[in-house]
């Protein structure tokens, strides 16, 4: 068992995108697959999820060949979890056109041995139900995160609380944090929801970067200037990867950050960065596309350059 | 003759704005008040415009009283400038409901002796035809810097572009940039612009903050996150008073970064961050009414927290 080791619970899927730049027919998608691709860049990444029996295996191999262990993943009867979505002139936001949960539908993650003990665990957006079920499974893991969407903040908001109240990170998009915190404003939406738990929490901002809430303090970060968004599908997961990856490598490599908190406040706000770079590569081209062709050198590159963008002497 | 001192050249006007969190009634405004105002925490400054005979001396009054030298305000026959504009849902874009020139229509700038030597100069938002009148009185001023807006650049695309020739700064929003540009991303509208002939181009965000392009670099700068945005009008003019103030204060005293690219680039991204800041003060209000209470160490201390809102170690 590694000690910067991940475990990722979430949904795998086909996507069926339109956007001003194309289209894209039943591509590989869904949150652990966007996650866990981006966190391998930086550690060893576990995955819990659900397929179908028409999801190609050389998907499978596409993610082993990362450092993505996906014995994790359930080979159900039926078919694999298929969105349909588009964006329009907002590309901060995708219109659902047509969900089909298949098997996604009675998905209930049952965590392996070599699950259990994994130190840092993120919750993709899944029922809350679930996510506390993965919960009552980990032993003692160091940091947990989650992310969330409307859909569940609206249909099962106490579940959502009772997740919230067990995470020491949530990752979330402007909008889902004004609906969660019911109020209109970054910095006061972060408050409510540091009450509920969460004493690290991210607000994904789309174009515009993320913001990062600590209990003393906010980091502002930008997101890299791309040249064109193709498909912003995944960005969020992807951040979210990143985020954890950089976070889980750096974290267990450093005693120091776990119990100092300028360390760790440092730490989390590279670690922002390390998801606004990934994102920022996400969306220049459909699914998983462009990740699966991202060198580590692009990579570094590209984290070097936003560093310059936001520095002040 | 100040070593720091600027010129600005713009409207003076009265605004009667409608927002979400209330309604202002012929309240001072005018994009040379709010860039005044705001450049006179740093450097003084010297304005040039047009009032009508309707315009209150106490106006005149409380600018003087900031380091604001008025005696270029031609006072002429007939009614002040008055914008009467609204924000609904969007508080980045205003919708124009009316707007009555008055006297600004024949508004033509003559400089007293007194303003031809001023070393930094800065042309609001007016006629491209005015702006290069302004440029043809002054004398060889150390840093010449402007702004414009949708009507001048769809209006009079040849003025602004002989104009733009002429001008080391752009201070524009991101739906100008784009305007002027025919580009649809930031940075390959910036390179653009920079083409035309400006080699520093801030391009203000809104509530996202705001962008500099120097030549070989890119700085991006975050808003400052406001309890609550009252009015956004003049927060992209007061922006670039804060940006020009900080600038004509920190480049007249510092002979170094006259020459040097790297302390140039560096003072640079201090006078955008100055601008974030200064406009977080001035949407908390209508009008001027908070910069006019704002004292210079709720300046320093909200400059101070926004440094290190960014800040990575």
């Amino acid at each position: 068992m590694s000690q910067n080791s991940i475990l990722a619970v979430g949904s795998m899927a086909f996507d069926t995108v339109q956007t001003p730049a194309g289209k894209a027919e039943s591509v590989l998608g869904g949150s652990v697959n966007y996650f866990s691709v981006a966190a391998s860049f930086f550690a060893p990444i576990k995955i819990v999820g659900v397929v179908g029996e028409d999801f190609p295996k050389t998907h499978l191999q596409w993610l082993s060949e990362k450092r993505i262990d996906v014995s994790g993943v359930q080979v159900a009867p039926g078919k694999t979890f298929h969105w349909v979505g588009s964006y329009d002139g907002n590309m901060n936001e995708a219109k659902t056109l047509n969900t089909s949960l298949n098997v996604f539908e009675h998905f209930n993650p049952k965590l392996a041995d070599h699950h259990v003990e994994t130190p840092y665990v993120f919750l993709a957006n899944i029922d809350p139900v679930l996510q506390q079920s993965v919960l009552d499974q980990v032993r003692t893991p160091k940091l947990v995160a989650c992310d969330s969407m409307n859909f569940w903040i609206t249909g099962k908001p106490d579940e959502v609380r009772k997740t919230l109240s067990r995470v020491d990170i949530l990752s979330i998009n402007d909008g889902e944090a004004y609906l969660l915190s019911g109020e209109k404003q970054l910095a006061r939406a972060a408050e409510k929801i540091h009450a509920m738990g969460p004493s690290v929490i991210i607000i994904k901002r789309g174009e515009y970067g993320a913001a990062l809430f600590t209990r003393n303090n906010t980091f502002l970060a930008p997101a890299f200037l791309v040249d064109k968004v193709v498909d912003p599908t995944g960005a969020g997961d992807s951040f979210a990867g990143a985020f954890m990856g950089y976070l889980a490598e750096a974290h267990a490599s450093r005693e120091m950050a776990q119990n100092d908190p300028d360390q760790f406040e440092n730490l989390l706000r590279r670690a922002v960065l390390a998801g606004c770079v990934m994102a920022s590569f996400t969306v220049e081209d459909f699914s998983l596309h462009r990740l699966m062709r991202l060198s580590t050198p692009e990579l570094v590159s590209r984290q070097t350059a936003l560093m310059k963008m936001i520095r002040i002497q």
